[in-house]
Order: structure tokens, then C-alpha cells, then sequence
């Protein structure tokens, strides 16, 4: 399979944490994949037309986009480990859609404090995104995480988040306001999959 | 449950419409929650931290985000109908993750062209959002739905985005590029499914 893939991109991120923590390394060749809304890769139209990464190309042919459908993929393809199964599965999926909302609204924030022109600038938008994350920082906070057990889908994207603060806006000092959460991203940092896939240019 | 909705949301729209072709009226009670970057619902925020609409609050309590993971989970339920099985399941996911993408860049850009104050907007934006929209649509246009079956989820998601085009941005005209497109959104548009979620304000 082969992940078209940035090495800034904290939903790239989750994906490549996945497969790390499913053991799926030798399978999943990664494409470094520019994107911008500035710049069209028209190479990359050629495999996508919506020109996002992640996407995950399956050895025969089919194309998956968006980072929670292809590690639902990843889960069922590797046997799982990623969610529970029965009813706890959709608690977790609702775990993972928080975590997920924070992340998009995160990266509206960094196109609209970088890409954008500063003359073009929002507040209004900026206060809005920022308070979506820091609410739900909030719920994260009183319903702490444990690193017991596997690493699982929302662990994965809530983890992604908090390094992705810490890579883009780490002049919010995030940790400040959230002790517990803070704890536990000391401790997920060390896991291979997270030391082997940190956020860079 | 509980569906929290919008009227004029297309990721709303394809969650009514699945409860409608699942047969599901019954069970969803729909909760009119008007969202906006520019104003904070305070009752909302006591609901879900991010904010947004759609969201599923299940008869335990258990709120889903995301519209995607919301019709995977009344396919689910319902005992199916929206997805195949097998590998057929993720072929029909690849089809929804672009119709998906393009709601997005659809939402991101009526962001852009009306909430937004006139003179903080970006044409750079606004074309990025619009090209993606059309080369999805041209991979569309190429590999013609049929209405033979079911509707199912990427035919849900389609359909929203179309109408959604017709009402939202109706001065592009999108079937002119597009006939076999309007051909198919026409047909569909007479199932009470669609009738029944027109969109609005």
C-alpha cells in the first residue's frame, strides 16, 4: 500500500502512527506528498482530485481519504486492535470524533495565522476555532485517559492533537490548563510510534 | 436519540437522509440547533464541547460527531442497507470520502463568500475550494452512479453536495459542466428521502 503523506500533517500523523502500533510497517510505502491551497499538484490531481493527504492507495488500486476512514481500514485489515468491538467500539468512535474536531479546527487555525495573508486575517474565526479546542481540552480533562491497555483510535488522534499544539501554537502553552492531559502525553510520547513519526517540516 | 440539526447543513442533510431510507423517522427525534464561528450556543456547548452540527445523542446518552461516523453506525443499527458488505464496503467508502471532500470545500467556501466580513476574504481560498470541487466532479461525471438499488452512503453524500451547489452557489451553474451528473441528481431527487430534506433557511 502506499500512504501519500506530509510529515506536518497531525492527520497524516494518526495514520502513520496506526500503522506503527498494528505492526503494518513493511506494508505501507510512504509518499512524501507537498499540498497547499496556495500551490496545486498536479501530479497529485492524477491520483486524487481532491489533492489531500492523507490517502492511502491499496494494492489494488482503490484510493481511501480522510485519516479515520483508512485506519478503520488499517483496524479490520490487520485483525483490529485499534477499537473494541460491540457497543464499546461506538464510545470510542465518539472519543475519536472529539479528538478529530479538535484537530481540524487546529488546522483551520494554522491556515489562518500562516497561508493566509495577515491583511486577510479573522479574528473572529481564530477565537472561534481555539475555543472549540480548548472546550473540549476540558471534557479530555475530566475524563482522563489511561495508558493502560493498547493505544488505541481516539489515544491516537487525541495525542496527535496535543503534539500538533505544541508543533504549531506552542505559544499557548497548552499544558498550562490541562495538568492530567499533559501527564499522559509525557507518557504516550514514548512510545515508538509516536517517537518514530514527530511532527516536522 | 436525538438528532441535533440545521436545515441549511449538507453533513445534516445526509444523516436525514439516511434515517428517512433506513426507515428510521420514528427513532430520531431532530433538535433545530442553530451554529455559527461568529456566535457561541451556550446550550450547545453543554452537548458538545465542538460545537457542531449534525451530532447523535443515542437513547444511553452517547453523543456522535460527524456525519460519517453517524451513518456507519445507523447502517449498523438498522441491520444495513447504506453499505455493502465485504470489499464492496470499502470501494463504496473511497466513492463517499470524495463526495465528502468536496462538502467540505463546499461549506469551507460559503464560510468564505458570506460569513466572512468582504474585506478579509481570500480569492486564492476560494479558488482552491471551488478546483477541487470540479475535478471531483469530473471523476464523478466519468464514472456515472446509477439508480438501480439502493441509495447508499456515497450516493447520500453526492446528492447532498449537488443540492447543496443549487443552493448555495447557484450562479456556477455546476450541470452545465455536468450532464450525466444532473441527469442522475434529477432522478434522485423525486425519492421522498430527498423531498423531504430540501434544504433551507
Amino acid at each position: 500500500m502506499q500512504l501519500f503523506s506530509s510529515p506536518a500533517s497531525p492527520f497524516v500523523r494518526k495514520v502513520r502512527i496506526a500503522v506503527r502500533e498494528l505492526g503494518m510497517e513493511a506494508e505501507v510505502e510512504e509518499v512524501r506528498t507537498p499540498v497547499s491551497p496556495a500551490e496545486r499538484n498536479a501530479d497529485y490531481a492524477t491520483v486524487t482530485p481532491l489533492r489531500l493527504v492523507p490517502s492511502l492507495r491499496l494494492d489494488d488500486g482503490l484510493l481511501l481519504q480522510d485519516s479515520t476512514v483508512i485506519l478503520l481500514y488499517l483496524d479490520e485489515r490487520s485483525g483490529g486492535g485499534l477499537l473494541p468491538a460491540g457497543a464499546a467500539r461506538w464510545e470510542a468512535l465518539a472519543r475519536h470524533g472529539l479528538a478529530q474536531g479538535m484537530l481540524e479546527a487546529a488546522v483551520a487555525m494554522r491556515y489562518e495565522t500562516t497561508l493566509r495573508p495577515e491583511d486577510l486575517r479573522w479574528d473572529v474565526w481564530i477565537a472561534d476555532k481555539w475555543s472549540k479546542i480548548a472546550d473540549t481540552l476540558d471534557w479530555f480533562e475530566a475524563r482522563p485517559e489511561t495508558t493502560a491497555g493498547r493505544f488505541d483510535m481516539p489515544q491516537i488522534a487525541l495525542a496527535s492533537l496535543l503534539f500538533y499544539l505544541d508543533f504549531r501554537f506552542d505559544h499557548r502553552q497548552w499544558r498550562n490548563g490541562y495538568p492530567r492531559l499533559a501527564a499522559w502525553a509525557a507518557e504516550v510520547s514514548e512510545r515508538p510510534s509516536m517517537a518514530a513519526t514527530v511532527p516536522h517540516l
